[in-house]
């Protein structure tokens, strides 16, 4: 179905490269979840080259949480695999600058701290996975209840790698046990957008105490026979990235990924990705 | 079956630990395939940190024929996840020395040449997954034969990462369309170790003229009513790094790897490996 953003009904956001640009000409600065459907959207991080050896480290030691796309060499702007026609400092709807680790700027642009040192790192999105839940017929509450997804720090620490460091975050979707069974088989088919889940159950096995108080996101309701399920979740590699405390690092906003020219689809087990 | 060579019958190499300790100490320093039965192998990388992103990047960028075990960090000489008690510099049976990707050494032991800033790369190996298509009833033809894998050159270029580059080299397994399916499903369980096969049937599509002429290993015998079989090849990283031309570099031996303290059987799928 395509897009018709309420503040925009002529624009229509079908691909990838059609949010994009609109991106950059200043005319989405909103989240992307639902536009372009089926093209794959990715989280950002920016990191100047000296972290740049670490971070893919980190990422290569984490998968499930830091399914690594793409990698973007030394001040490259556009990301030749999955949107070679991208500029990768505009064509995010809204960025986060951060300095020494703490949020210094939400801007919607940052071609004017962009530095020729910086690497890119695109990492998986559950955006891809979420919509293969829902073409096999599985709930996904967040979506059902028009909530951010809700998220947890857990008690399981990440394998570090030099600087970076910091504890496994989940996401959580409530299904019955049969629901969790096929969901399984499901996202275990894309090991690059983190696969299959961590855990079910007990949430107190990961050190959550609450499901109604998560870290980041919104609560969602847990429904008579269901458990909770706990995916490994891409605000992983951003609190890594944040205990590093890089001199200058930039990721996206929450929920303003980059979307790209590749298909979901596409994503589904390893067979295509090599040469 | 207990490993019993025939220069030191008392020499029970029954674990990885036992292999490096006899390497260590310079009693066993010839190939070890059959040694550990059920213990991973690993093809070992090692570089100039100068060197580490870009071929990290590599590695990433071309996951089946680069898979990668484990990373040491700058200056470790042990392998904290894959053989905490290892000496990387003594615990192989022989080394390759390469200097401006020209070998130039080829000794048991590599104290002497080790420096501070050498990072280590350990790289899955298909004696892993040979094992599980032996295990599977299915023909390993080299091992039938007492021959070394036939290895082909393709014209299939990997994915370049900076200075790395290279064509893809696979080797080959001869086997009936329906013992090819087999293998395929088997070793498509084993990513950590090339995964699914990358081609079957026509050596010409990867640019083979004959697979009587393999570029390294032995030819082995191909049947009636059999097809070859081809996975990508740990040799893969070995191209690309002579490429790269480092001032210095350390492989193993050809057949001459480093056998760790993980079973083979924990490599099946990527279930176990995240926090």
């Amino acid at each position: 179905m395509p897009c018709l953003p309420d503040d925009g009904p002529d624009l229509l956001l079908l691909t990838g490269a059609d949010v994009r640009i609109a991106c950059r000409t200043g005319r989405w600065t909103r989240a992307t979840a639902g536009l372009a459907e089926g093209f794959t959207q990715a989280n950002l991080v920016v990191l100047p080259a000296d972290f740049a050896f670490e971070f893919l480290l980190f990422c290569q030691r984490n998968p499930k949480p830091c399914p690594l796309l793409e990698v973007v060499e030394r001040g490259g702007t556009a990301a030749a695999r999955f949107a070679p026609g991208a500029d990768l400092r505009r064509d995010l709807p809204r960025y986060r600058v951060w300095r020494n680790g703490e949020l210094a700027d939400e801007p919607t642009d940052v071609a004017d701290v962009w530095r020729d040192d910086f690497v890119s790192f695109l990492i998986g999105c559950s955006f891809s996975f979420e919509r293969a839940l829902l073409e096999a017929g599985l709930p996904v509450r967040h979506i059902e209840q028009g909530r951010n997804v809700p998220m947890y720090r857990t008690n399981r620490a990440c394998d570090g790698a030099g600087r970076f460091a910091g504890p496994l975050v989940v996401s959580m979707r409530p299904m019955t046990p049969a629901q969790a069974i096929e969901a399984t088989i499901v996202t275990a088919r894309f090991p690059d957008v983190h696969g299959a889940p961590v855990h079910l159950g007990d949430p107190a096995a990961l050190g959550i105490d609450d499901l109604d108080q998560p870290d980041f996101g919104e609560a969602v309701a847990l429904r008579a026979g269901e458990i909770p399920v706990f995916w490994a979740c891409g605000v992983t590699p951003q609190c890594a990235l944040l205990a590093a405390r890089p001199p200058i690092a930039i990721t996206h906003a929450p929920g303003c990924m980059f979307v790209t020219d590749r298909r979901d689809a596409d994503l589904a087990s390893h067979a295509a990705t090599n040469p």
